[in-house]
């Protein structure tokens, strides 16, 4: 009963990624999922580039951000067959004493795609029949997206909507998101969508400009300003719009240590910094500054999945603009769309597509 | 009215203070306090010794662990008149639209004696009247303490308690109390109140040994073991006690560089760092870690009023034992306490005493 499938194999750091065929067989409350599209992170290329461990020994097939249709089914899990799904990046076990008291993210038998289980560069993937978000395809259609658009819903939007939700952002908030790209786009977008005034600051011209026009009010070069003149900015940025000097909802979402520091300097009292990108480099920082200002700082992995199905209704109710930030490329060009992410010739969010 | 008083005026750091004399009389709203003691804190002697700029300019009183009677009201404080209280260390406005929103601690209108106001080295201080609380004298004489004593129930005690409640202590929970000292020590007492299994790290043994005989299940002595081992020995507590290898409650008290590198790294999955103990010096962290701990770092800056009666029945009731911490010294002595505070010649917590 199992599908013939096919996946791309990571063998070792920097190795040309492998084509690989297998079998796709769902065993009990396992369901097979045929992708429809996977998008590239900057997580994956932490494994590939830099070094990073996974969870499951190489070679595996990397990838993340995934969307499809469940073709087959395990016992137990037959209620999916056929439906069109996001798959979430961090599935949880959901019987675990952590999942029953909704600490999810941090479930010990949770699988990540691409880390703890083959991801979703590949034709298939077999995975956990539960926590799916299952997608509206005539609800999608009517928003001009495919179901590959949305394979990015799975981390790249919902790991900073987790974050915006945790964190606490409301109407009135004044959010400063740093790191504007794959990531960090869609929270000015989300953080935006809660109600928020956000400055958005990155290195990149193209994509500050491009976050202008999709929920940032004022953007920043942090090539031509230092922290403290950004941290002016963005005081004189409240100040203007009638925001308050303090509880600023500060978003790390570039996952770089220069980005880290830039996001530690904007913390005033009250405030809330949310870490959402990863880097393995330490930073210098006063730590002592969370206690003088009353602040905190708040690490974010993944999103639970009972909150993807309100995180895609922001995109399917045009809140978050998806498409102008994505671009879908054929999953056979992997070892070409890898390089090309990691040298910047590709500028918004990589969809493979199988 | 008004009152012949006197305090000790920090003129310049390391400089010796200063005996001056001053009428003490309280403006509408205030009242003025008779001090019974003040106690010598860590804050104190980072204003003195090491440059920490105070809020007020110099010259100033230090002092902000104050208890003492109210001997004089300004209208409109009058209902505060004869009783024994605690002016609490961080005194919020009360009326602004932060305090409203019940955000006391970051109140950009708040009054800490001995920083935006002079503090409790004097035979009188005039504070506002409003959030003081009261000392019932008849309990605390059952509970074999002095006024003088519960002095360092403001700041020694409360901050560590606010510290507790925030992160949300509670039975069943693994507290890791980073520096067994002034505040650490309370901080290892509150823990265990609220039902916590404390470890307490500190290197003085001394502090450990006092510590054990009060709430600290383990103490280890951190200039023998290197970061990986504490972290090592407080997982084979938690396996042995039964208690949880996630979502430890780490609190960082000593204020120093170093105790912070120890705290950060026992950030485990679903860890809350409270950083209560401050310094100027910053630290290398990966930060990062909060992120793939999904884990927070909250500071915490004094003690909201309301929470100081709660904070004194801990004291009162025998669950928070106060007496063997403390020392009292002769406030015209502050000079030779400062230094002997400062050179650890005294290892109690000095409650300086007009």
């Amino acid at each position: 009963m199992g599908i013939d499938a096919y996946r791309w194999l990571m063998t070792a750091p920097k190795a040309p990624l492998e084509r690989a065929g297998f079998v796709a067989e769902p065993a009990a409350g396992e369901v097979t999922v045929a992708v429809a599209g996977c998008g590239v992170c900057h997580t994956d290329l932490g494994y590939y580039y830099d070094g990073v461990r996974t969870n499951h020994p190489l070679p595996l097939a990397l990838g993340h951000e995934i969307s499809g249709r469940v073709v087959a089914a395990g016992p137990g899990a037959e209620a999916w067959l056929g439906r069109a799904v996001i798959v979430p990046a961090v599935l949880p076990c959901g019987e675990c004493d952590l999942c029953r008291r909704g600490l999810g993210p941090i479930c010990r038998g949770q699988k990540m795609p691409g880390n703890d289980i083959h991801g979703g560069f590949a034709s298939h993937i077999v995975v956990p029949g539960r926590g799916l978000c299952g997608v509206d395809e005539a609800r999608l259609a009517r928003a001009g997206l495919a179901l590959a658009d949305v394979s990015i819903v799975a981390d790249a939007l919902t790991t900073p909507y987790q974050a915006v939700r945790r964190a606490g952002v409301a109407p009135g908030s004044l959010a400063v998101v740093v790191g504007a790209g794959g990531v960090g786009g869609y929270c000015v977008q989300v953080a935006n969508a809660f109600g928020a005034k956000v400055v958005a600051i990155d290195v990149d011209d193209a994509k500050l400009a491009a976050i202008a026009a999709h929920g940032a009010a004022l953007t920043i070069d942090a090539r031509v300003h230092d922290a403290k003149a950004i941290k002016a900015a963005v005081a004189a940025f409240a100040k203007r719009e009638g925001l308050r000097p303090t509880e600023w909802f500060v978003f790390e979402c570039s996952g770089t240590a220069a980005g880290q520091q830039t996001a530690w300097s904007l913390l005033v009292h009250g405030a809330t910094l949310s870490v959402v990108g990863f880097t393995m480099d330490k930073v210098e920082v006063r730590l002592s500054n969370l206690m003088a200002f009353d602040a905190r700082a708040i690490g974010n992995w993944g999103c639970p999945p009972e909150h993807y199905p309100a995180a895609l209704d922001l995109v399917i109710d045009g809140r978050v603009a998806l498409a102008p930030f994505v671009e879908t490329h054929p999953l056979d060009d992997i070892n070409r769309v890898f390089a090309d992410v990691h040298h910047k010739a590709i500028k918004r969010r990589a969809i493979l597509v199988p």
